[in-house]
């Protein structure tokens, strides 16, 4: 069977699309971005995620998408909303928006899905939780799936057909979680929250974290993931994690 | 006007598509990469030509492109071919294609665009002189901008339809020439070469040099970039450019 590329974050999301990919029997090639995020905490995530899933070979590329400004998630300039609770999230596009963000993962997801011959890359994107990316619907991936056939000598001189796979679009964060859990992912290792402290342990707040616990509370287990405080609804203290 | 994005290379053909949007009245922006290029010369070329013609701001990205190998122009593995004529070159995918270049490229620029408000990207592909290379074909350029125009917070949220300009796309390299002559364009700084010296100076024998000097011949005009020696065919001696 062909390799697959899966683009890993880190986050639990891309930690269940590694898990969903290496059940459909591929060999893993793993491919994470050092892109001048506010925290690098995620990088060590992915290799965590990497090692647990079994992934024959993982490449971090590191590119700069600070240097344009544009995005809270990048520039430091602006900070990272919170807000009261996950109901609140609207359906307009996020200030953690980067511009371009999936299209620049996607594109080097390509050379190196031609260059080891791998005719599958997977990807975490949803559309229900954050329906407000516009690199996260699926009318984007299937306009990229066809530029990238149209792109690359393998696929012009027939060698394969690319495809990407977004397994996750259309779930709920509690699906993703069931999911994970059946396939037995370890998510005491991933991290999703935009404003960790310095040891990585998750702020609780943010909108990451709330959909996060909103979707582990959906399944009734606890998130085995580190946060810094423990409010009501944070079931798993630091360190039991 | 809506300023435009250009991708530089330090070549003949983006220094010409340089000056057409210059020509069509767009504020500059300009974009190059350091991707493992076995000759930086370009870069510094890209940097006079901006220069040159009036660039409002020109980035550099650096990329990685040769971490996953995969091409003569970036992994060092082979040799760039050396045909005898511009003549010989075939219609197959030359061995100096590099997997989703311009995809990654493109990529970048859309980031930059929507970052700076650029409706149009401008960049000097050719599909005639090279057919070969797959992401220099006007289908592959349709899909990428129908992919584009769906990725984009700008465009998605209808603050602009993003197009991409190929002007080059369908001209011979004399008629790219006779083009840029006539918007003054100075070639002297251009470099096109696959394999210069530590000087910069040009081999006069790959595969680009051949198609550059047919060029210029064909315009009846010395090329007054420097080649290391000059037989023949090359009208301009290193000392006079």
């Amino acid at each position: 069977m062909k390799p697959a590329v899966v683009l890993v974050s880190g986050g639990l999301d891309s930690a269940t699309v590694l898990a969903l990919a290496r059940q459909a029997g591929h060999p893993l090639l793993a491919l994470s971005f050092r892109y001048g995020q506010r925290h690098a905490v995620e990088l060590e995530a992915a290799r965590s995620v990497c090692q647990q899933l079994g992934v024959r070979e993982h490449r971090v590329v590191d590119i700069d998408l600070a240097q344009f400004g544009g995005s809270a998630l990048t520039s430091g300039q602006w900070e990272v909303p919170k807000h009261q609770s996950a109901e609140e999230l609207g359906p307009e596009i996020p200030i953690t928006y980067v511009p371009a963000r999936n299209t620049i993962f996607l594109s080097f997801a390509l050379a190196f899905a031609e260059v080891r011959g791998a005719a599958d890359i997977y990807l975490g994107v949803n559309a229900l939780d954050y329906s407000g990316y516009p690199d996260c619907r699926p009318e984007y991936i299937e306009a990229f799936e066809r530029m990238a056939n149209l792109a690359l000598r393998a696929t012009v001189e027939g060698q394969f057909r690319l495809r990407l796979h977004t397994p996750l679009i259309g779930w709920t964060k509690g699906e993703i979680i069931r999911q994970g859990l059946a396939l037995g992912v370890d998510y005491s290792v991933t991290r999703s929250c935009y404003d960790p402290d310095e040891r990585g342990y998750a702020c609780g707040q943010c909108d990451s974290c709330l959909l996060r616990l909103r979707g582990f509370a959906e399944n009734g287990v606890p998130d085995p993931a580190p946060y810094v405080d423990r409010p009501g609804g944070f079931q798993v203290p630091p360190e039991q994690s």
